[in-house]
Formats: C-alpha cells, structure tokens, sequence
C-alpha cells in the first residue's frame, strides 16, 4: 500500500515526470556557519548539489584505511554476509555493507569531522549513517554503476520520506579518467525525475549488481547533462566527494588494471529517518537501510 | 591445421607466453622520408607504437563524414548485411563493416593522404584496407571493448603472416575522458603477448560483441600498463589516432548520453596478405579480411 502523503511519487506512471524539489539543499544557516564548510562551499553546494575535495586525506590515513580494507576483504565473516556483494560474471569481491559496524577503523572515519561534521552542518540536524559500504571496483573487468538518484530508490524501497540526506565518498585508490572514477551531473539535484516501471520483489539483489528499474530514462538524462555536464571526480586516493542525495550520479565500467576503490557513507537526519517504502514493497534489509537510526557522537581521540 | 612456420603462435599453450617481436615497427624510412609525417613523428611512433593527431580534420570534413555516418545507419541495405552488428541487449547499432566498399565518402576517406599515405610511409610498402568500420558507440548503455591486439586475433584467425599492418581511426564525435575514448598502452607493441583458449568455431560472432578469447592474460595486461600506462585519446571530432597492429587498446564502456562514433580502416602491406589462419580454424568472413587484395590508389578529386 503506498502512503497519501507522497511527496515524490516514482514508478507510479507508465512515463516520466520532471517534479520540483520541495525541499532546502543546505539545511544549515549560511549566515551563522558553525561546521568546517566556509559560505562559499555552502552555497556552491546549494547551487551544484556536490563538494569536491582533491587529496583531503593524507597519505598516512589513507594507507590505513586501505590496509583495513584489505582486512575485510580478507575476513571469512565479513564475505559470508548478506552485505557481501561479488561482481555479475567474475565473483570477485564488489562491494562490502555495513563497514562502520564491521569495523572500528570505518566507524572512526564516519564520525570524523570532514564527514559527519560537514554532514551535519549541510543537513541542518544531527546524523546518522543511513547505510555505508565498501566499494572494491576492482580492474578488468568491473561493471559500470548506471546513473540514478539515492534518493529515488532510498524513498520507493526505504521510505526516506525527504531529501535531507546526502552520500560522502573517499577514495582508496588513485581515481584516474580511465579507471571508472565517480561522474555527476550538477544541478540534476533541483528537480527530481520520476522513474518508470515497477520495483520487483527483492529488487536489491539484482539492483546491486546491476540497475533497471529505479533509473532515469534517456530523454531526461540527455537533457540533465545538457543543461548541467557532467564533472568526474578523478583525484588522487584520498579525496572526497559530498553529494546530494538526489544529485544524478553514475560511473563507467574499468578494464584496466587499476581498482577504484572507496568509502561510501550515507548520512541522514535525524528527522528524516526511514518509514514505511512509499512504493509499498517491503522494507530492503537493514543493511541498506538503517532502522535503529542513532545520532553520531564525533569521534573519540585514540588513547 | 597449424601451418609449420607460424612466427607468432598464440592459443596454442595453457600459459600466456611473451614473444618477442620479429618486425619492424617503422618498414618506411626515417632518412628518407617521403610521406606526410616528420622523423620526430616515426620515431615516436617507433618508440609508442601509435600516433595521435587532434582535431586534425576540419568541422565541415566531420560534418560531411558525420551526415554519411547517418545515412548508412538508416540505409536499410546496409543494416541488413552480415556486417552489421548490434549491441548485446539493447539491440542498438554498434558496428558496420566494409564502409569503404558501402560508401564513396569513405573510399575517399581511405584514400585521403592522412590516412593512406601514413600507412604507406609507415608500412614501406603498397597498402590495402584489409578492414573497414564505422564503430556508433551510442551513449547510454555503450559495452566496453576489451583489451586487445589487433594483430592476434588477425593472425590467429585471418592468417595475416607478420606485423606490417596498422590501423586509423578517425573520430566523429567529440571524445571526452568521460563516454569511453579509445585507449592504448605505449610501448605494448614491441611483445607479442600469447594469448590462452582454444579459439571456438564462429568465434567472430560473439567476439565483436563481447569479448573473451583472444584477448592478454590479466598479469600481463597488468605488467604492459606498469610499464608504458595508459594514454587515453579523448579530443574534438575530426581527431585521428594511427596504431601498430600490435598495440595492446581497448576502450570503456559509456554510461553518458554522449555517443562517440568513430571510423576505423585496417591497412596491410600487400607484402603482407592474409594467406590461412594460423589457428587452424576456417577462414572468417570477408567483410573481417579482405581476401582480394588491390592496392590503394589515391583519392581522385572530386569534379
């Protein structure tokens, strides 16, 4: 059954529609900033729904957080898990969910300033990790992720009833133009694009590897990059990237040998946690979508 | 059956093997130069073992080669033909074959001193199209080409004896980092990297969609990018990439909405005709390799 009280009704109609965003982008006072965006950055991001941050971590936080990753790639309990998710074809390892639970180390990188800090201070709230995963993209032969909106799959399939939520990715690996870095098309946040076609039941298992449903149709996809571009995140590892849940985003496949490995974190308010699916599906697993949502507490130093 | 004197067996070992090569790159000579690229310009291709020339033909040259691409796209006679290939899935035009045969615009192209006569000068010898084709490469949902020598498959497969072939690309569409240019790894023509699996009968019907025999080794894909990397091709329409038919390219698949369509022609020495495939297999279709080889005259200008 789908609520009445829809604000963003998607893959209800046999086409498209191009509806208005109803909600703010920087929830946050410009004027009174207390987070570690300066104005500038608040309003770049209202206008182009994403932060770039070229080399924001160091070349030390880095090597830790890949030897971490490598831990977990590694870890019999944590490839056996529902949260394990191996590449269509090959089976090699693509992505890992839940790594801020999973790990002390991811839990810490969560929390840090440059990402719930700067979360918090976009999303006008206290935050909680929505969901977070590890995204191995090894080389060779790894898939392309095609264009979508979170927020329109996080609002059918989680029930996210608005967007006050946003994604923050690190790299762990150099992102070359070749490798499959992480492209956007900015300003495609202000409007939201209904998506045609019915979600089919446990649409999450396919949809990780590879998305039909819940994707825009190319009509509105050629008119979004006509009027926004798009603007790839190449950078070296330890960059980070903050977008808008509703900001269109996708990624190329990769055959060369390089990964393109990362850290996604989603964050979302506190006011805005997850009802029932407004598609009227049942709920995905937790994993995907946090129900016990708690406020993030900063980080404690190491002793 | 294997012919006896094959210098470059490959699919032949359960192991990838690194053959040396036995042929030139340069066949013209750099003293003497007769054609239309510099000594600096042999050398660098000796050494790269491809050229690459932006933006050399003129928007009204694109827009003329542009307009023929659409029309034989349209042309029910040609998306008929055996050498016509669509995209696994969406059923989307992805190759035609033959366009010099199909074409007078692209007999002319062919002909054109920048292509024909850098083949000439570089081959040191009469040259013939022994492939010609028009890659569409629609946006969207565009297949990656996986890694490749020209030269394995054309030997295994045609019998091309040796390496004094080389091929042209000429672009008809913007290539940016981002709708998946062409790339090529400097350097990788100077080994003949054997390639593992038995070649299937009709191979050619499945490999111009996706490929998966014929194709390096992921160790030794990942050893010729440690050593020469990857250079991308992206420029404007109208840009022109020369490549030994040796060199190791291949290019990502393309998630934009940008379509990047490209002309290729294949020139072989006439020294150099195709005799039986060395693979042992019955030989391919003809619109893959020319079986009657005419060297190329000059383009006739027009009246």
């Amino acid at each position: 059954m789908r609520p009445s009280d829809d604000a963003y009704p998607s893959r209800v109609r046999p086409y498209p529609e191009w509806l208005p965003r109803l909600d703010p982008v920087v929830y946050g006072s410009i004027e009174q900033p207390d987070g570690p965006l300066t104005r500038r950055q608040l309003e770049d991001y209202r206008r182009d729904g994403f932060l770039f941050f070229p080399g924001l971590f160091s070349a030390a936080e880095v090597a830790a957080l890949g030897e971490e990753m490598g831990r977990l790639g590694r870890d019999p309990a944590v490839l056996d898990c529902d949260g394990s998710i191996t590449e269509p074809g090959s089976g090699a390892l693509r992505t890992v969910f839940e790594i801020h639970k999973a790990s002390p180390v991811f839990d810490r990188l969560a929390r840090d300033p440059r990402l719930a800090g700067i979360a918090r201070q976009l999303l006008g709230d206290a935050v909680y990790v929505s969901q977070s995963r590890l995204n191995y993209k090894p080389g060779f032969r790894a898939k392309e992720f095609y264009w979508h909106s979170d927020f329109e799959t996080w609002h059918v399939e989680d029930g996210m009833p608005r967007m006050r939520a946003l994604s923050i990715s690190v790299t762990l690996t150099d992102n070359f133009e070749t490798n499959g870095p992480l492209m956007v098309i900015p300003g495609s946040h202000r409007t939201f694009v209904t998506c045609v076609g019915e979600t089919p039941d446990d649409h999450y298992k396919s949809s990780l590897k590879q998305q039909d449903i819940g994707v825009p149709d190319d009509a509105s996809l050629a008119r979004l990059v006509a009027e926004g571009g798009i603007v790839s995140t190449a950078g070296k590892a330890g960059s980070l990237v903050v977008f808008d849940c509703n900001l269109m985003h996708g990624s190329n496949g990769n055959i060369t040998p390089l990964p393109r490995s990362n850290a996604f974190f989603a964050f979302n308010a506190m006011s805005n946690a997850a009802v029932e699916p407004f598609g009227g599906t049942a709920r995905r697993p937790d994993f995907l979508c946090e129900r016990r949502p708690q406020p993030l507490q900063p980080a404690r130093q190491a002793a």
